[in-house]
């Protein structure tokens, strides 16, 4: 029997689907979960989106270009535009989620065996990205006693060599909720210009930021234009994860041309959900600010609650719709598949991401779990309630 | 400045987007072109998938299962059943098009730097899925002069080494036309079997087949269970190239078992696409018999208009909708520019796909040109029309 290749047995599981079958097990027993586990947000499409899918005057459903339709381009500018990023159409791949934009620009910018360093916790994706394209990721640990802030630079020089090609953030982050400074940035990008290698930052989360603080983008950092490379979603900015587009933005002319190559050999990103992400860019700006005030108080809630339980440390996250929680336990991943098959409380349990699928380094973030405050307050109550309950229990 | 990889810089060009600056020059001086270049068909994309997107009732475009909808597999599987073809929902993997389907086959079987032997010409975009995998393409030639029949076995065996993970085909050819014959099915298979590598076939041009002739689907091959991995694609079945849904196929649970984990890494097929292709599984016969009929009567408009050239050989195709044709000419490449930049018939031209970059041998195909019927049967004459005086001027 033929067998499968030694890259296609290091791709790893994603640290969520190995409790699904728990998951669904527990469903089957009558079981109600809150799912703090999942990054799909519970807020509507804005109606704009789903009217222009409704509205489609299409005969035939044909490919479009495949950098995306120029039209769709070219307003993604004044988008940028609005948030102090100054770029052109042709700056701007479109391509089928942020997913494809990571996958188009590891391969444009890595061969084999490369590294990309990599702050961790990271999005547990960005493992599998890179075994798809064989690179390695070298991870740089940044703590939860200080909130998961950049590591410090001479941590990531002493990780640097022939071979690595780039500098990977996520801005705000996932799953800390970390996000970066203006400062941060800038010292990042004096090392990806004095090392010379590219700056990759993915702010699918740029518009979920709390507290007043202003998201700062590698694009707008001056000098960095040939070094910066962004990946984009409208997945979470509109709740369109379904939609499955993103973009890849860069001013790095030959980086776009030869992301462009892997663009055609594709033929093109999904035509029906350009159309839907080129009406959602009229969405009205009362969706975005209604949206941040509703992420803002779950978080709130969510930090609040989780600091009421003894022995739980959490860092206040900034953005995005996550946080990593340190636990007292052992093993987060032995709790997350205990809470779905051996617990209740009134039949109803939690599912939680265990934290280490978004480590690289063994046994880093073994007692954490990553919350998702995709649900709404009340059941977020209710959830970090159980939580509180089964902690005490399991520790019993 | 930081650069591409070698892998980026290896990413081929298309065949066809190399001609589109001198395309668009052409059309803004004024000319008319007639596309023989491109495989987007001009039939419409049945109604009743077009109406289950006006009608959508979603409130959140979410994420689909990583292997796309359970009902929309479930419905696939009663379809292959139809063509004789027995799998079940869980052999069924949904994709963004059969090219997605692609990327996951390489990366499923294949490490970088292993083979995989494939008859050419061949679909060009495989050159850049292999280069995207670091994987290479060994080609072993087939002929116009025998219709682009299965080379013989002998010389694919010349050809396997260790490296070799698999013969690749497409079933009908796309850019050949040719149907394999269930004859050479089997032996195909039976040399997957000899060696244990794997067979993958391209089926995205399953109903389209002529003159009476039926596709035999590697699936239908009792003994190569194992062995065999289908690739798919709503894109032509149903005029739906920019939906972007496929999917691989395949009785090899490790081999599913490990595409499954490129599925979960870029979370999910498009959503609304999927609505689109399972209300297409409702399709009336009647459809496809239609299509048929008018790519059949097109096929023989442009094979009799073909052979009316002086010095012009075309194979007969028996399926999909392209042709190989061999001009009376040295250069197709240098033909097909000086089609666009020089050469008007009464502000008319037309616009071909050069043969060959749909060869890796070099300097094979350099006499050839793809062309695709997918114009009107009056549009497709007039084409022809121009393409013939165009010869006689361009040897004058
Ligand atoms: C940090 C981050 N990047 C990229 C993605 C990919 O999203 P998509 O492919 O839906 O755009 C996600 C999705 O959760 C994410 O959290
Ligand atoms: C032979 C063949 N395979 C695969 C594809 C990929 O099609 P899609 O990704 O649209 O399903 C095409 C498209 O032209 C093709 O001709």
């Amino acid at each position: 029997m033929p067998i499968v290749s030694s890259k296609g047995k290091a791709m790893p599981e994603s640290p969520i689907r190995k409790l699904v079958p728990f998951a669904e097990k527990a469903t089957k027993e009558g079981k109600h979960i809150y799912h703090l586990n999942i990054g799909q947000p519970d807020i509507k499409t804005p109606a704009v989106a789903m009217e222009a899918i409704r509205n489609h005057q299409l005969d035939i459903l044909a490919y479009s270009h495949s950098a995306g339709f120029e039209s769709f381009r070219k307003k993604l500018t004044i988008y940028y535009a609005k948030h102090k990023i100054n770029v052109t159409t042709d700056d701007v791949l479109i391509t089928t989620g942020g997913s494809e934009a990571l996958i188009f620009t590891m391969g444009s910018i890595t061969d084999p065996g490369d590294e990309i360093i990599v702050p961790e916790p990271f999005y547990a994706n960005y493992h599998g990205f890179s075994t798809q394209s064989t690179i390695k990721i070298v991870p740089v640990i940044s703590k939860i006693e200080n909130g998961f802030a950049l590591p410090s630079i001479e941590e990531f020089e002493k990780l640097i060599t022939k071979k690595t090609k780039a500098i990977l953030i996520c801005n705000p982050g996932n799953p800390t909720g970390y996000l970066y400074s203006k400062e941060e940035i800038k010292q990042l990008s004096k090392l990806a210009i004095k090392y010379d290698f590219f700056l990759i930052s993915d702010e699918v989360y740029r518009e979920f930021v709390y507290d007043e603080s202003e998201h700062y983008s590698i694009l707008q950092e001056k000098g960095l234009e040939e070094h910066a490379i962004v990946i984009d979603s409208v997945s979470k900015r509109y709740s369109m994860c379904g939609a499955r587009i993103g973009c890849m933005v860069s001013k790095n002319k030959s980086v776009m041309q030869t992301a462009m190559k892997f663009a055609q050999t594709r033929l093109s990103p999904p035509t029906l959900a350009q159309i839907a992400s080129e009406a959602a860019l009229e969405t009205p700006e009362s969706y975005y600010t209604d949206t941040v005030i509703e992420y803002k108080s779950r978080r709130d809630i969510l930090i609040t609650k989780l600091n009421e339980i003894p022995g739980v440390k959490v860092a206040i996250p900034k953005g995005a719709f996550y946080c990593i929680a340190e636990l007292p336990i052992k093993n987060a991943e032995h709790f997350s598949k205990w809470l779905l098959n051996e617990f209740d409380l009134n039949k109803e349990t939690v599912m939680l991401a265990p934290a280490s699928g978004f480590y690289s380094t063994p046994d880093k973030g073994k007692n954490q779990v990553r919350i998702a405050y995709v649900l709404n307050k009340e059941d977020l109550t209710k959830a970090i309630e159980i939580l509180k309950f089964a902690l005490k229990k399991y520790n019993d």
